[in-house]
């Protein structure tokens, strides 16, 4: 069999079939995936010939495209979850909906160094990393057979598949369940309100302070009202816009702060941290959505998968998210704290937008 | 802080969070739960004064409540994610959704005996833990404040609090997320078609056999065609009907004989599996829908979580069903297998179902 995505026709929810899979010998023998690297890492430069020929990189001026002197470096992955080569087929069989798996999987090599965290790295080298996310969400775009691209970053053992600090940039044809349900409420909220959901929650929470953790000029970051998971954070930027691909360049500044910052608290705190940074951005081209805020969201991995989770979408979290808010700041009262506030502009979308006329 | 159900304001999603948990120290010691019990079963015939006071049992005739001689017995558990107590306040703050946690939470201990998997018990036992289920589903719904009974059994190291076998039932004041998914998934397809999907699905997957594990008179298990984990398996009963609440007791016994095989079969071929059997059947009293179809679905833990699944609801899996399936039936064939082919009407509601009169 080839791999194939296919939706459950009750949820509309799209998977990935794919028999091809590494992690399939996971299964039967019921133990951690083996690096697939043994011993020599294909990221570390001087082995840039063990990867697949690179798509982008950020590096000196005069620099050889696989050689030397790169500082963030995009490759293919190996073993993509969907391929760019094909056409992307859609098939019926019975009541049951295939599509091809087309799409893209790319790595984003984000340093030279093998061994270092995102809080050591320097402001100029976490700006890169972003600059390449930026760069790399708006070239898959002119690709019409996707709709959505997203960036995640892994961390930690129990998530990684390799050591070297690397991130997956990773191009659908359809739009993921997730952000689609997010699109759903952004939706229905600005039929009521005429407003961004997302805006009134930073209003709010900027008013409140207490589930606050940094805000710096353009980003607030914060513990959800309604976190899922003990310590999950959200970094939202006050600048209403649907799409990461817009951020500017003061912005990327300002973010790859905060992210240390962030980043940096969180592994103080919970030294052996396993998480996940997830981009969550709007749909492309024909399914953009100017009522959507695009964030980014840190979901740490603390506790073994519980019973009823992943059946029933309900979780148990309990670490209150003003606790965690607390802890992050690194204050004990709800009105300590070392961050700012600042004028935040509720979005409206202009007429142009609504009727698609970017 | 004192718990509280809380309600993500973008995706309508209500979560628990309650700083009481004993979870809260897995999270800072990064390891495993200390199984709270250390070295004395709570569970087992002679320590039924370990327990809180039973709430139902089956037992020899002229059993003395928590006393010896059951075979199921029923008590609160010790921790439950949902208090009894109290009364349903809702709650706003700013633009947020509180709700008191009130529910119930119930341990079903499943059999005397400490050490013994569902395969190994005898049909009455299996029969009587089922039975134990429509019960306590049924007396709960007499509480006005409930709007959802789950029944949750995990299996296995990685999801299971106690080594005695033993299963949840959870009342809810809301609907869980998953449910309401699949419930407006059924009113879509019966407002298109004026007709059940699952009994759709189920018409097309006999038809098909190939994703077909076991059929019995009542019931088909299948591995879905859009299957999140390898081996994922729902079961489903033939005849449409709601509510798990109405199940006949024909129906229990077959069954009690499905649910056997399917997990004889499972541990087999996974003999380290970890996983959770989860009842979806229909909301409750004004919440009822004659649209859904109960059924249970059988979740595997067999890789370790992946980095964006959580955040993204985008599933990968490794193991086609339709290789699931042929495993699990123990052929090697599509056309192979053991399992009978029967008749199948598809179900659309009267018009009294259809108007609420029942």
């Amino acid at each position: 069999m080839r791999a194939q995505l296919r939706k459950d026709p009750v949820v509309n929810r799209w998977v990935i079939i794919d028999p091809d899979r590494e992690e399939r010998e996971a299964i039967f023998r019921s133990e951690a995936l083996i690096p697939p690297h043994g011993g020599v890492c294909p990221f570390c430069p001087g082995n840039e010939g063990q990867t697949p020929k690179e798509i982008f990189a950020l590096g000196q001026p005069g620099r050889r495209p696989n050689g030397a002197g790169w500082w963030v470096r995009v490759v293919p992955d190996k073993h993509p979850i969907l391929k760019i080569e094909g056409e992307l087929d859609r098939e019926p069989e019975g009541m049951f909906d295939f599509m091809s798996p087309v799409g893209a999987h790319e790595i984003v090599v984000e340093t030279p160094q093998h061994s270092v965290e995102w809080p050591d790295l320097d402001d100029a080298q976490l700006e890169g990393i972003l600059r390449t996310y930026r760069w790399r969400s708006l070239d898959l775009r002119n690709d019409r057979r996707f709709r959505q691209v997203m960036v995640v970053k892994n961390h930690g053992d129990s998530v990684s598949r390799y050591e070297h600090p690397h991130s997956h940039v990773i191009a659908f044809p359809i739009v993921p369940r997730g952000i689609d349900e997010e699109i759903q409420g952004c939706l229905e909220f600005y039929r009521r309100k005429e407003r961004c959901i997302y805006c009134d929650i930073l209003r709010e929470e900027r008013e409140m302070r207490r589930r606050v953790i940094v805000a710096s000029k353009y980003f607030c970051a914060l513990a959800p009202f309604a976190s899922r998971f003990p310590f999950e954070s959200w970094i939202i930027p006050m600048r209403h816009s649907c799409d990461f691909g817009e951020i500017r360049s003061e912005e990327i500044s300002d973010l790859a702060r905060v992210l240390k910052v962030m980043l940096g608290r969180m592994l103080e705190f919970l030294p052996r941290l396993s998480c996940s940074l997830i981009m969550h951005t709007s749909p492309l081209n024909n399914f953009r959505r100017e009522e959507y805020h695009w964030h980014l969201e840190l979901i740490p991995k603390l506790l073994k998968a519980a019973g009823f989770e992943w059946g029933t979408g309900f979780f148990v979290n309990p670490i209150p998210p003003e606790e965690a808010a607390a802890s992050l700041r690194g204050d004990k009262g709800p009105t300590g704290g070392n961050w700012a506030k600042s004028p935040l502009d509720c979005w409206r979308p202009t007429r142009e937008e609504l009727e698609g006329g970017r």
